[in-house]
């Protein structure tokens, strides 16, 4: 009865209670069971051949992550370089300045009178709470800060490195936009105008006409230059919105300059959305191969959870069983604080595409 | 700045990374962050709460989840009494009897040509092969099985203790059916019409008329029997479908005849389905109340994930956490072996509700 | 520039807004717009040619969707013999039962405060409200009529048949189950255990012992022999769970007897669950084609969308663009009366597969 | 048994068959029904509302709606002014340029081997296609004319106003961008950065580095001036992303400057996503109103649905409904083709927020 298949190499193995097991032992049990267990288990896997493959590690973060308490999980993947470059929404960077700023979000309830919080200025996403006032505070924060610039445009990535330099300077704390001014990490914020970051700075405006110039153009040169400079690059994405096209932008841009780059060589995204509605957020990496946004023969996994989850077991493992990788590890070497950016000591060129003849 | 809110009481704290941490500690850790990771975290507290309480506790399972290597989790759950009563579809036991006797599912892919699949007989669950002569096979086995019971109708709870002894003696290998049959534990298949467990009991009747007579409607007097004796209830549910019903069911039909029933104290589901469809499976625990199949001021928390990946983690930081509440744990005994079930050796009344004057 | 692709053949043609349009007008534009709009418009294409073909379309309807208001929908495709077999979770029939009896379900708010609703003994489904005692009062009816049966065993479809009759006679008015009466249409409900049908049973069961036998294991007989009789099959369901499984069984456990059988010529799905996470009710009909339940070749399409809106719109259109068609049409003429079913006059053996020889 | 309950005013009306019905009339009967069905019908009453009062609506789109064949509904919602202002993703933009230049998307499958498509250089939107060379071709059209322009910051809404002159002036061809240039209805592009337009104008950078400028920041002020200027303001969505978020933060940006402000009067959203996972694309109505981004007391509903079944239903029966209404509609006249946009004749103030004394 038994002929062999190529179907059916590798058994289901079922996964057996070890009580209080380690993070890095569940996962690697859970790579032999099935559905998004599994997923979550290769994404292990794929992020640690990131780190031991010489790879531009580009890392995505849409959602409310950071008010939902991910941030340090972020600033420890930045301080210990398991990421290489951040892209964000405004939102997950403004709500980490706001904690860094010593406030807080706050266990709520999904099933709270909306008119109730509204009454007391508390500000709902989902089941976590904000007081609107230190909202308004932080934005005019945010616009004094940007009121102390040079009235010249900044891209995102300038604008945010320097944000973070003076809040690290005003706070001595620790978050995602501290880290990545200590680290030298570059953040990308392409949809900054739609964000509380924004608003701080349209009131800069406000104040002084000349103020509040991001040059979200700008960015878009420097990611693909980015890729151009070390076309060996990876991705990891939660959510989907902008940050997780904006890395695929950066590679496809990057292609049009350059025709040895080839697409993402990694690929792990930590999604909600679905594919059958058409949107970018939900798209598989398999639609990403017909762009060239991933090479073809790339390793790629989607793990179809919530982040809240997935991602405090996921960097809890890595963090234990890629030690001696992390160890290895040579990231580039950025500076980011200036108009001109520059990867391992060389600048990329101002304001073009660093490209070879074509 | 800073008035006090009533909506203001605990703030996110960040989830922090420690390398490797253990099952527990990321659970706690967890607590205090947002979304479906808070939900996960909340789940181990409640269940424990279960445990700690005087309940009878129900635990339904739909889905594939033992195909998809979840099926020694719920095993242990069973042999250790962390749960009193299963509610499954039939695929979810048919799939483990296949394993139970030794056979295999296997590691696939969710876009594989399943034309190819097709052609060499292999079934495909997701990203989850199986052979299908092997399931032949099990038909024939569980028809063989049920031909050598009594020609009268068994509730599918006497059904399948009696199949869970039969495998246990053919195979002495550890599984759900086996466990439940060892610790007599009932489990109730309402829909078992609706799965190749039905197939095997209809080849049976294609032998011999009388064989496979299953009383689907005595199984609805034993569940609320089993509610009608001890009241207090808990409710733990992966996925929706027949299980998640039946285990309320259970609970409305006691209520029916014995007014001392107030809906399930406790209720824990992980599920992925949505409410605003207006199907059961993802109805909310809040809906729930207005049936009176919770009661108004249970604690309950509904998780949104995939099972495999939230089970595995559950049930590893409450197998730490709970040992102590395991150890004064008294959970009632019951006889499943015949027509008549008993618990804390009083039997049911037969065929009738143990319904109090009203 | 332009050199031909053999994938681009058929652009994309902008929905143009004509006010007003009619049904059939809108899906007809449809067709060459894209994701689920594209593929709801398919679904009434492959429906015609179901109806054209010379198939025994099998119906599924899981969810709540006779509460929800599409029960007359569900009437007119029995009545007008666009399906041929329904299969059904209990609750869709009993909230027929319900309407029928001239009682109501009422428009309500899925925020609603379920302890005020549950104060006042009103069940919630989602948006939907139904009062408490009338349901009781269904049940003890259902009870009332079970013990008007003869004492013996009733495949689900026997009894509902028979359910429909009393109905008829009792109150003359349209509804899934009056439908399928006077049409002599089965309807199957595998899972009737789990359904306040199944609790109206077992009330019929308190009060005579012998009452209530549901021989649910003959249902997956007579639902392969329908198959068997007739090899040509075509599969519409909406939503998943327990119908959409039967249906797909009823095409496997035939094959197991005659291997003619192939697989559902065609299928349509309208779901919101989706597949990855390995359940049944969001499985692909790719996958379904390795198992066979579908033929490699079928035509079939899967809508992603509540059925609430798909259908109303699916059937809207379809009832005039398949006028001609349904005039041709030759529907298989059965007998349901009875404990042996007929189709075209020839009763199906009792109680056994009619197996060909292999 | 009938005592009367405030919950249960309006029964549910199940929908009856007309074979061919108009799309009004549809949604019509689908008022009184369940569930989404229900939603898409209250959404049509709602946009009726917001078109008898004296409303700015803004109508966001995300996704990939114009590829997807939705993008001459829009012209028409634009043409006929359903609607004041839009707020776009990038994606739409340029998938509407690509085909008012003549160019299609083409309609393709979402199972295609992506490598092929890869190797015949076409790029896959789930199950739409398009030709990669005609997308580079697009992009060095956006650049020339990016190079147009004078070398100075313009908004995006400024920006898109050129764009779509040049591109009417190019083609005479109707679709999103030349009929809001011919309507002058503005246009805003919060996240142009994260898209091929964005990537259009960074090659003009690349060629002459004072090209491209997009001064995203001025975007803010003046979309919270549009709603200054004009308080009573309503919001029409399609899916998530930065132009759900953007509507929003006019409002909450103008309430900062002017405590008139309240949040919008009327909202519907037709979107995918959900709640649950914390992100803003999924986020309720309920929510909004913490924020002040909706009123207290504002009609609002949120369909679940693709809008590629709910957009061409909806908009076909608003059409046939609305026609009294919007013969007595007295939309806001805009200047929107120089760097300060007028209102009805009057100018914006200049890079600063209208704001009252407070």
């Amino acid at each position: 009865m038994k002929t062999k298949s190529r179907f059916l190499r590798a058994p289901v193995e079922p996964f057996v209670v070890l009580p209080d097991a380690a993070a890095g032992d569940l996962l690697a049990r859970m790579e032999r069971i099935s559905f998004q267990g599994r997923n979550l288990a290769i994404a292990r896997r794929i992020w640690e051949k990131m780190l031991g493959d010489d790879c531009t590690i580009f890392f995505g973060m849409a959602g409310a992550l950071s008010a939902g308490g991910l941030r340090m999980i972020v600033a420890y993947l930045i301080a210990h370089r398991y990421i290489d470059c951040l892209v964000s929404t405004g939102a997950n960077l403004y709500h980490d300045l706001h904690e860094t700023r010593g406030r807080h979000h706050y266990l709520g309830s999904p099933r709270e009178d909306d008119a109730a919080l509204q009454a007391e200025h508390i500000d709902r996403v989902y089941d976590t709470y904000a007081r609107e006032d230190e909202f308004c505070d932080n934005d005019e924060w945010i616009a004094a800060f940007a009121l102390t610039l040079e009235p010249r445009p900044h891209t995102s990535r300038e604008f945010i490195y320097k944000l973070g330099e003076y809040l690290w300077k005003a706070t001595g704390q620790e978050g995602i936009l501290t880290a990545a001014y200590k680290a030298n990490v570059p953040i990308f914020c392409p949809a900054i105008a739609d964000s509380s970051i924004g608003m701080g700075l349209s009131q800069a405006r406000h104040r002084e006409p000349t103020a509040g110039q991001i040059d979200v153009i700008g960015d878009i040169v420097e990611s693909a230059n980015l890729v151009i400079r070390h076309p060996r690059t990876a991705s990891v994405v939660l959510g989907g919105g902008t940050p997780k096209n904006f890395i695929n932008q950066a590679s496809v841009q990057a292609e049009f300059f350059d025709d040895r780059i080839g697409g993402h060589r990694y690929a792990l995204q930590i999604v909600t959305d679905v594919p059958h509605f058409g949107g970018a957020s939900g798209s598989s990496l398999e639609e990403a191969r017909s762009w060239g946004k991933l090479a073809t023969d790339a390793e790629q996994v989607t793990v179809q959870s919530d982040a809240t989850i997935a991602l405090p077991l996921l960097v809890s493992a890595l963090a234990g069983s890629a030690r001696d990788t992390m160890a290895r590890r040579k990231p580039m070497q950025f500076d980011v604080s200036g108009p001109t950016m520059a990867a391992n000591g060389r600048p990329f060129p101002h304001a073009r595409f660093e490209a070879r003849q074509r």
